[in-house]
């Protein structure tokens, strides 16, 4: 196989282009050999940040791309936008340049780039954001987490198989699926769940273990959980609530106890720490846009340089795993 | 006002019933005089238990109940069961004897006799589950948490009604309220979210505040977020596995930290226990069933003597503070 080649959107994210060159940096010092990174966007700017770098000349590249889209700029918008760096990075991957896209722009534009520049794969109607959770058991996949509002039986069922393929490449060897609903009961849910449910099985046999609820998310034994981008949204951000909630309340708690709280503080500061990290998006290596035609990952929008790395890393992983042909057997079968 | 008068199914929950029992004990010794407790359920027992505890023979009474309801039967089946500890406190309530049900019961047949034996109150079409979520404000009113899988717009349009007296009740002089969606935005969300959105804007006025996300409901800034049974219950059930994962990340953390970790741990043992009793839900003190004609409070499944106790303070403040007179009054307007 030849080199693994991401095209990095070097103006997406709060903190770019530093944090996305610098992360870029890191995985090309701690990734294999064969990976090569393609920075897209402004030419002299990439060349002027880079040369802090050392970076090794035979894996990188530029392509210019003039103009970058903003964090809240109508998303549907990127698509009259084909001189910035998100979507000529997409373009790179449509045209086969690339083998994944690493972004960590506007999540709307991200999403119409990967299915509007990148194109869908055949088969597949509608594609979905996955998210790696931290959960009890590492972590949890979860999707879609917003890509479809409204969705149908058959697009969760198509979730679910996407959502199995993705999880082994990430290192899930027989991944189980539940379905987010609101009780285990198979008479629980709506009409939407209990018709998916059925078309899950029947594609997916005893790797779906029917309903789940959602403290499964983080604290269940499934690998991958599939919902609609509605509830799967939902889910998503209201744990990410609870995990600030708690960073708050521990802060406070430790302030109010005083020099003995100080001293705690000091003695767990491993601990904290490694909870912290445990907690932090950024060590989930980003999101997945699955069901389209190359690997799109999505790093979060407040993304520092270690997340940017974790990204690439995914990506990486993404495309040496054959992820996209996976998929492409799995639905051209259908 | 005479006496608040509160029907105690004193057979639901997990550690039923000498937790009830014990509950309501620690209730008339820390609420005013005039609390009055109905033990409904197996008289000779209940005697029995509450011999110990020298409760006030003016203020408490027993109503015979010889049938209790198990926690994982199937919910409907409890309006065929009249002479379960659950449907007497039920009929209890819509005999205008008492005040209010309180029950740490099968939440669906709580549910259950709440509307159809209790009653819903003119004017709703559909009751709701309301719960006070732990958050950074104190708390958040989240309904509906599951009592309806599938909603219309009218039907969140009367959720964001009652939720808007509920949160008064608690204290919320002037409630915000917010719509659950995928983003802030208007355009964001379902057909059905935006419809609401119209029809709660109309009905409450400056009070609503448009979409919030599922980040709000533990890191917001409203009083009140409105959603359909399917979406709240995922929401708060994912809320419940991050509080058990944290909770289960610091005690590894601090153990893997050795003794520096266990000396850490000593200094900030009060720090600890105050998180672990923000994000306890025996804290809340319950669940309420709106819409229906009394004050129904449903405890958590595995409520301790401390979470019956607060179930009880809020069922007696629902009534103090003339909740369903304000319901009532709101919904014969429309």
């Amino acid at each position: 196989m030849s080199s693994v080649r991401i095209a990095l959107d070097v103006h997406g994210g709060d903190k770019a282009p530093e944090v996305n060159i610098a992360g870029a940096s890191m995985a090309l010092k701690q990734l294999p050999d064969d990976l090569f990174i393609e920075f897209v966007g402004k030419k002299d700017l990439i060349s002027k940040l880079t040369a802090s770098h050392d970076l090794p000349s035979s894996r990188v590249s530029i392509v210019e791309a003039p103009g970058s889209f903003g964090m809240s700029e109508k998303p549907s918008t990127i698509l009259r936008k084909k001189d910035t760096s998100l979507y000529r990075a997409a373009e790179r991957v449509k045209e086969k340049e690339a083998d994944a896209l690493v972004s960590a722009g506007n999540t709307g534009a991200v999403l119409a780039v990967a299915l509007f520049v990148v194109g869908r794969l055949r088969g597949v109607e509608r594609g979905a954001i996955a998210v790696p959770v931290t959960s009890k058991n590492g972590f949890t996949v979860l999707l879609d987490c917003g890509a479809n509002a409204e969705v149908r039986p058959e697009h969760l069922r198509d979730f679910a198989k996407m959502g199995y393929e993705y999880a082994k490449i990430l290192g899930r060897s027989n991944p189980s699926i539940g379905l987010l609903s609101v009780g285990e009961e198979k008479e629980k849910g709506t009409a939407l769940t209990k018709e998916a449910s059925a078309l899950i099985a029947e594609a997916l046999g005893s790797a779906f273990v029917g309903n789940v609820e959602g403290r499964d998310v983080v604290y269940g034994d499934v690998d991958v959980i599939v919902s609609g981008g509605f509830e799967g949204n939902i889910a998503l951000k209201s744990i990410e609530g609870v995990a600030k909630l708690v960073g708050d309340l521990l802060r406070k708690s430790i302030k109010e106890a005083g020099v003995f709280g100080l001293l705690g503080g000091l003695l767990l500061k491993g601990a904290f720490s490694r909870l912290k990290k445990t907690l932090n998006p950024s060590e989930y290596g980003g999101a997945f846009v699955l069901g389209v035609k190359g690997v799109v990952t999505k790093a979060h929008g407040s993304s520092d340089e270690l997340a940017i790395m974790n990204a690439i890393r995914v990506a990486y992983e993404g495309v040496k795993g054959g992820l996209i042909d996976n998929l492409e057997g799995r639905f051209s079968k259908a």
